[in-house]
């Protein structure tokens, strides 16, 4: 027994097929679960037949084909040649069967993804041509990420994928993440870089919280001010290029932008360029513009007494809908708090003889299909049969002041509206460890309803609000915890052996890695295929890695031979 | 007062002399505190006095002269002209007096800091020749770095610096950061730009914490397996080379670097290559070799009984010592769980018939100095007058399982020990929000003790152990937390302000920023003269940032004509 264990120590610690190698924390707490194979998708397929046999792929002849017309297919393949081969210096195995290339039966080419869009698709690898098929692009759009995770190369620099049959489909119709440029401006390039760590995680909605009260970075050609007086600067604003830009880059990806003009509350930016948009409070009981800390400031909250609010809002709105092609608008609604209000005499008037309370809204007239924050709902308010709720309170933000985060669900899809949860995915609340767990464990049919009411239930969003995020920790601070949320907005119910999926999930992080997201470790160990030395200096990594591939295969033969004495 | 508020949103928003503008989490909830002019210095020196009369520098002539042979101060002074000016496309003000030269007048040249070394220093900003006047070297550093901090460029670009005159020495010898490169490798160039944050910090020890029970990257000529079998992968390693280059970076910026091998416990990866080395559970009660989980692994722990541990130990430490040129080593001693040892029947006979029992040490027969973790004296054994013992303990890690830091370290330092505390500066334990707060507000002095006492506390340490962390969020993560630790260190007592402190604290975070340390945000706002787009995208930011100045110039012109109306 004890000869033997050397030998086993010494072969975990190099494991030659492993993408990631998880560790434990102690050695008298070994890791629970099954160590996954490498080459296991994330999220996990529908379903996912993998057989034994395995078959290589030639790098320098591979390729991918499709027999429709289809410029996302056309960028797609593209993308992919480079994510499947780009960096590494991989190999075919000469011994086994080839894959030689992938090809794509896709249905219709739509041009930008919605809310209907049909992600299903079936996957075949077998020897000479793999197969993917789907109804539409976006099913081949995620078809082809799970054939780039299937691939992977092993630790003598050959590329291998197994037989395998996939037939998948997402649980969940809408699943988004969603990120804050207003407390902190994010580069635009780093908004397309989480656009492909959401491609690489079958997210589809990136729901954009562009402005709020810190600051407003939105350009808007109807009123200029607005950035120019609300930005944090005259370079950190995303001007009609920048949203195009982004928009294309996520369409190409399958990927809904939705953006979210946050009103009433959370409008202080506004105010900088807009006299009169907020209100002016009372705060001495006297005078208009003046604070009561820390119950109000000198202005806030939009003014809902004004034809001038609604003029803006109007205007604003109808150009933000022509730079956003997507069916739906954010309107926020979130923490309208009514203290200001209430120490302005108009304004009290008002709601007095308009019979103002809980139901003011600002969603007339706009010829946009709407989500907004539960709130309203919350507080009583109708807000239109076909607006979409998304749930954010949770106890465990302040279990004085929220119920959990499904007593609100519940509640919202009983009255009928179709919602979007993301109570127990705000990843800007960090904790210390394992905190992707607690975000995997999160099941949003966690409650009692009829079929019909969790059918109301159309996915949720992982959240990241900035006051503690900018471009420094953005991505390693998501990444890999929202790949959390990605599997189980996309994976069916009984997919949740956590301490399995640590290993996959794993895996999935080292993917990301390769592909140059930052996503933070989760738990002891390394990575194959990262070299650091060669992400920070690019000039030293093509001496070292030449350097590394020598002792690396010794090292596996002689752990071969010690394994077999 | 209504009309009033917008023009000081407005002015608020681009504050024109603002190196970091930090910002509310609601307007209903202004910040505390006083907002830092910038050119604040952090940490805070023990006295600035700061005149109103401002000076400015021409980057063009600017020059640091020294009048020592050093070569210390060589390196110093190219690497101050670059952090000056380097990144920064500033110009001198006409209409002010010039600040043309900074003349050092430094004592000793000594090779290497110890701890023994005079950090102290004089700085004297005045028109002409500002004078830096130190007895040793090491003060020397710390000056420049200081007056670095003074220097700042207006939003009309051009270089300012206030009439200053500045005492200063640190309050605690010791200021430490340890790193854990065995849970995950950290690159030697982000070991660099740890150092380079140290300096701009005034940290002045890198507490090395090699290897441990995951993997063992230190590469030993007279063990070459330790590595060749213990570490993650074949350039996952550190060589002489690397240990050369890590030290003279660090010599070059008044930082000692102390290597903690860590024994007896955290040793597992040193079995892989030494058979024996741990001692062999009997986890089943009959058999050598078999785990007893959660109590125990098959092998555990230093085997304390045969002559070949202790062999290995002396030769290793012997080379190690070599290696690094500090009086110190860390030796660890930490968490030497007996429950091995307590199953191993010629253990417990050895144990029996030597007396062993809490005085097991593996500290014979090295010619250094050492430094432990509080764990022996702890339970109660004689670890020699002249260790140096760090408390890491803490009540908040586990507080069935901890008393309070403080209370370790009162009887730690009665026993008459030296000490550096770490107890409540464990960064890897991250938290929602300011975080760096409770670091701030953390006293190592604050427990009853004599004076005697007090002084034996010879400083503190931050330790960030690597779970969690790996090159993707070391740096956001450690810093500024880092910085909060760094100046409770070095500045006296009863600079405790921390609304205050948060508005400076901003301002390192900027200037690091600048410097090419990814330093997470501490909440809302952003940073002038830091470009996100030339971070990402050297090729977008030349056109980007010409493009920048004239409609910030604009701005700042409107504002003043705004608010003097």
């Amino acid at each position: 027994m004890a000869t033997l264990t050397f030998p086993i120590f010494f072969l975990m610690a190099i494991l030659p097929f492993s993408e990631g190698y998880l560790t434990y924390i102690a050695a008298r707490l070994p890791l629970k679960g099954f160590r996954a194979a490498p080459g296991a998708p994330w999220p996990m397929p529908k379903e996912w037949t993998n057989f034994t046999e395995q078959f290589t792929v030639d790098p320098k002849t591979f390729s991918i084909v499709h027999d429709v017309d289809c410029d996302i297919l056309v960028a797609a393949e593209k993308r992919y040649q480079d994510l499947l081969f780009g960096k590494q210096s991989g190999r075919k195995t000469p011994s086994l069967k080839q894959v030689e290339k992938l090809h794509i039966t896709s249905g219709k080419c739509e041009k930008y993804p919605s809310i209907d869009s049909n992600e299903s698709y079936v996957l075949k690898v077998s020897p000479g041509i793999a197969l993917l098929e789907s109804s539409a692009v976006w099913g081949a759009l995620r078809g082809l990420e799970t054939f780039s995770q299937l691939l992977y190369i092993d630790s003598n620099n050959e590329f291998k994928i197994n037989a395998t049959i996939i037939v998948d489909s997402p649980r969940f119709q809408h699943r988004g993440l969603m990120l804050d440029t207003a407390r902190h401006y994010l580069a635009v390039d780093t908004i397309l870089a989480n656009l492909d760590a959401m491609a690489y995680n079958k997210f589809n909605v990136f729901h954009w919280h562009i402005v709020d009260d810190q600051s407003f970075p939105y350009v808007s050609e109807e009123f200029p001010a607005l950035s120019r007086k609300g930005a944090y600067g005259p370079n950190l604003v995303y001007t009609k290029g920048d949203i195009r830009k982004i928009i294309e880059y996520a369409r190409l990806r399958g990927i809904r932008v939705i953006p979210e003009f946050d009103t009433p509350g959370h409008t202080q930016s506004w105010g900088r360029a807009l006299k009169d948009f907020l209100t002016p409070c009372y705060g001495d009981g006297k005078n208009p513009g003046t604070a009561n800390y820390t119950s109000h400031a000198e202005f806030e909250i939009v003014n809902p007494i004004l034809n001038s609010t609604y003029d803006v809002i109007h205007k604003l709105f109808s150009e933000v809908k022509k730079d956003f092609p997507d069916q739906y608008l954010h309107l926020g609604m979130d923490e309208a708090y009514r203290a200001c209000w209430a120490t302005n005499p108009e304004i009290k008037n008002f709601m007095t003889s308009n019979g103002f309370g809980s139901n003011f809204t600002l969603l007339e007239h706009l010829s946009t299909k709407i989500i907004i924050w539960h709130d309203p709902v919350d507080n009583g308010a109708e807000v239109g049969n076909d607006t979409i709720v998304q749930i954010w309170k949770d106890s465990s933000f302040d279990p004085n002041k929220f119920k959990p985060g499904h007593e609100y669900l519940s509640k919202v899809v009983k009255k009928g509206y179709k919602t979007i949860f993301s109570a127990c995915w705000y990843l800007n609340y960090i904790s210390y460890g394992q905190d992707w767990r607690k975000r995997y464990e999160c099941e949003p049919l966690d409650f009692a309803g009829s079929e019909d009411d969790h059918s109301r239930v159309i996915g949720g969003e992982a959240c990241i609000w900035a006051e503690y995020v900018d471009e420094t920790n953005l991505l390693s601070r998501l990444w890999p915890r929202a790949s959390a949320v990605a599997e189980r907005l996309w994976s069916p119910r009984h997919v949740k052996d956590i301490d399995s999926a640590a290993f996959r999930l794993d895996q999935q992080r080292c993917r990301m890695l390769r592909r140059g997201i930052p996503a933070e470790p989760i738990l002891n160990g390394y990575c194959e295929q990262v070299d650091w030395k060669a992400d920070t200096n690019p000039a030293v990594s093509a001496a070292e890695s030449t350097k590394a591939t020598k002792p690396c295969f010794a090292f596996f033969i002689v752990t071969v031979y010690i394994y077999s004495q």
